[in-house]
């Protein structure tokens, strides 16, 4: 562990004051015009110097002929060059003083022998000037919070709580929207490349101690120093989770993340094994990577496995109790006090047992309100799980029956979604046990927009609900071991 | 199977050309009116006749005081009524000469012994009278190509190809809207609720025998004739494939199908083996079950397992790899001459092995056009997955940098797009080999909307398109082992 965020090698790297960019041209469908474009585009407050052979101003800055013109020695450069001229560029940062590169240039050792040849080149002039580099193969850095994004997309979204270390640029990236539509967004996201000299366990170091991240993300084709990973990982789990995703455990995964970075995947079960001892959650998926960041960046650690469901339909229920029960939760057997208590809001029609089955409330606030309310009373519930209907068209169409007009609607139904929201956060507020929705719906249904905006995690379906809380336990658990054993 | 699908006792349910409809008002938060509200707003171009003991007119329908007032016997009735008065109302309807009844009302066999009694009267007055019913505790039945539904939510979107036949009504009304936004619909939609009378094999009966259905949906909590049920699907997959989520196996999951429809479910292997000998492929959640319907309904049969990834970003790529892999589907190598023909098309940073990583294609329109023509062609190909980066943003980012006005950059990308998905489609149909897409963007994308609107099936990670394929996979052998135990 690191004890200072300014003692890691990528402190500026993700949060530099200015940069000297070489690759950004004014040809617009150039990657690095595009990659510039993106820094540009999240209002980066900093200095930025294009350095480029033949024009005077690329994109609004005034450019350099070269690193050695610059009238001071800038944080960082970032270099979106053809390959053969790396290390020479790279020489030259050393030269003026750069102490940290990122260099998002491919074609060295996952493109065979002579690549590789080039890669130690890399890493040696590095060394003689006692330069770090991210990279090469790298897509760059994302750093939302610092309105810092090198990448060639375009960042969407809001800064968030999760900080992602990647073996695969792609799921920095490509991920800016699918998170937008979450609420979430990265807190910082680093794509390692091929790891010639800053690497994973470096990375993992920096979102330790990065104070807007809240839980690790990592996306792993190989682990290449696996003492240093699981000793860094070990004395991280017992602050913040770690979730990782590991894809090169299969004969074709092995195959395509060789020709990706170079890696050389190990079995699925030597991985599994790393991932256990270190405190590891596991995620089998890029969304399920996510579903269990998004409730360990959000939620209360639960005391158990015990999980209430909440539901005003008979099918999504027993499919969630089903989903939980697969998952390793447990539904238990209510006391008789809440039983008691629960009686007067539920129907004949309903069920009173767990899981809860409303089929429907006589005020459209209780299902927001009371009944969760008495449910995270319950001594028996460690977190409550919550199917949302969201019925945003039969809403809508009883009012217009009712001859309410068109606009009225909108503000009717907009002020009764932001009631049950409200009131949803302000019970989920009072008790520090996970309180987590499913939904079918898309993102663009209002009522799910507003438990968004009001801070309640809503999954896509009960199965992957029930696998994000049943991370929340397993991360309990393994930090209590990792802890155990430290003692 | 049934002759002739006018033999089903559903064909009357399922398409009624006149309806007595019990239960609707004017009071515009009943459950009867919201019905009746959806069949009105569907377009329903049968006559309607509104029941009601005060009312002189129901929602635009002069309504009668007793079903025996009716000017003619009507197809159908519908009785969304208070528990008590099911059974009168039922032995009227068939003293008017009714046939078939749909009993929407809940409060009996899932309610408790003397819920039990209570149906146990519907079913004799039923015999009694040669009625057949649906229910009672459903919620309905959707035929949106007869612009008929009478579930208490709208119907949206548009009719489609999965016909489904499920112990939770949610399941058909909730999933219209996740339907709808994957440009998807059900063909129908039966809800079977306690099966007092006509149960799942009737409905699989009619939905075998139904035009517009490509293929059968299920969701189980229990199966009450099993001999039937089994000998009703080995005669339906070799027509038709069929889909089956069952719920009920886990401890919870079997509490939860007794309090919804009094059902008892059984143990999970019992269903497993059920599922195997009826040459039934089994989803895990209700989403897979959508997704294998989605594939099984659209694509062409797969002749072996052997999957080709396309890609233009490394993990994606090595996930979806990975995906296939645990699948059970296999990456095979290339054969010399399609590596020679893919040769032009793949720069250096890429990758021709399987999964063939492009990184960048130098017209944007190969991606969609030469590249998988080439692949489909590969003789170890038995079917083809895409990953779509379908990037919006930056793509109208370029534009706009060129000088492009906003107008411009919309029409510009909207015939680029278009282009785009028209060629892969063309490509698609020339071939009978599944040809498959993922992305992790929303349905609201651009690029989706024009991919899903052309036919291409996108499916929103690879984990799940590797199922949904390894599905098609399934349903050819379940086939094939079906009609070879049938000679």
């Amino acid at each position: 562990m690191i004890r200072n965020i300014k003692d890691s090698p990528l402190y500026p790297i993700v949060n530099p004051r200015n940069i000297a960019f070489f690759g950004a041209s004014n040809r617009f469908t150039s990657m690095g015009t595009n990659q510039l474009s993106s820094l540009k585009s999240l209002g980066f407050e900093g200095e930025i110097y294009p350095i480029h052979p033949k024009e005077q101003q690329v994109q609004d800055f005034a450019a350099y002929k070269s690193v050695l013109d610059l009238p001071k020695i800038p944080d960082l450069a970032v270099m979106v060059l053809p390959t053969p001229i790396v290390p020479q560029v790279l020489e030259e940062c050393g030269q003026k003083g750069i102490k940290s590169v990122v260099i998002v240039s491919g074609g060295f050792k996952e493109a065979g022998q002579e690549g590789e040849i080039l890669e130690k080149k890399l890493v040696d002039i590095a060394h003689r000037y006692g330069m770090r580099f991210l990279g090469p193969n790298c897509i760059g850095v994302a750093n939302p919070h610092h309105k810092y994004n090198i990448t060639f997309l375009p960042f969407i979204g809001r800064p968030g709580f999760i900080g992602m270390a990647s073996q695969s640029g792609s799921f920095i990236t490509q991920m800016f929207d699918y998170l937008a539509d979450l609420n979430l967004g990265f807190s910082t996201g680093i794509s390692v490349g091929n790891e010639a000299n800053i690497d994973l366990v470096d990375a993992m170091q920096y979102l330790a101690a990065c104070p807007n991240t809240q839980v690790v993300a990592l996306y792993i084709e190989t682990i290449r120093r696996g003492r240093a990973f699981i000793e860094t990982a070990q004395s991280i789990v017992p602050h913040k989770p770690i979730v990782a995703l590991y894809v090169g455990g299969s004969e074709a995964g092995k195959r395509a993340s060789l020709s990706h970075t170079g890696a050389l995947a190990g079995p699925d079960k030597l991985y599994e094994g790393i991932f256990r001892q270190s405190g590891i959650i596991r995620a089998h998926s890029i969304i399920e990577l996510f579903d269990f960041c998004w409730l360990l960046g959000s939620c209360p650690g639960p005391e158990g496995n015990n999980v209430v469901v909440q539901t005003h339909s008979g099918g999504p229920g027993a499919s969630a109790a089903d989903a939980c029960d697969r998952a390793g939760l447990k539904l238990s057997p209510f006391s008789p006090e809440t039983l008691e208590k629960l009686a007067p809001f539920v129907p004949h029609t309903g069920s009173v047992s767990n899981p809860v089955d409303l089929t429907f409330t006589k005020s459209p606030l209780e299902y927001f309100d009371n009944i969760p309310k008495i449910l995270l009373e319950e001594p028996n519930a460690d977190m409550l799980l919550i199917y949302f209907m969201a019925p945003k068209e039969n809403v809508k169409r009883a009012m217009k029956s009712m001859g309410i007009s068109e606009n009225q609607i909108n503000e009717l139904t907009e002020k009764l979604f932001d009631d049950q929201a409200k009131a949803i956060e302000a019970v989920k507020k009072n008790y520090a046990k996970p309180l987590v929705g499913f939904s079918f719906h898309n993102r663009q249904n209002p009522m799910l927009q507003k438990l968004q905006h009001n801070n309640i995690p809503v999954l896509a379906s009960p199965d992957r609900a029930a696998r994000a809380l049943a991370a929340l336990v397993s991360y309990g658990r393994l930090r209590e071991t990792i802890m155990q054993n430290k003692i």
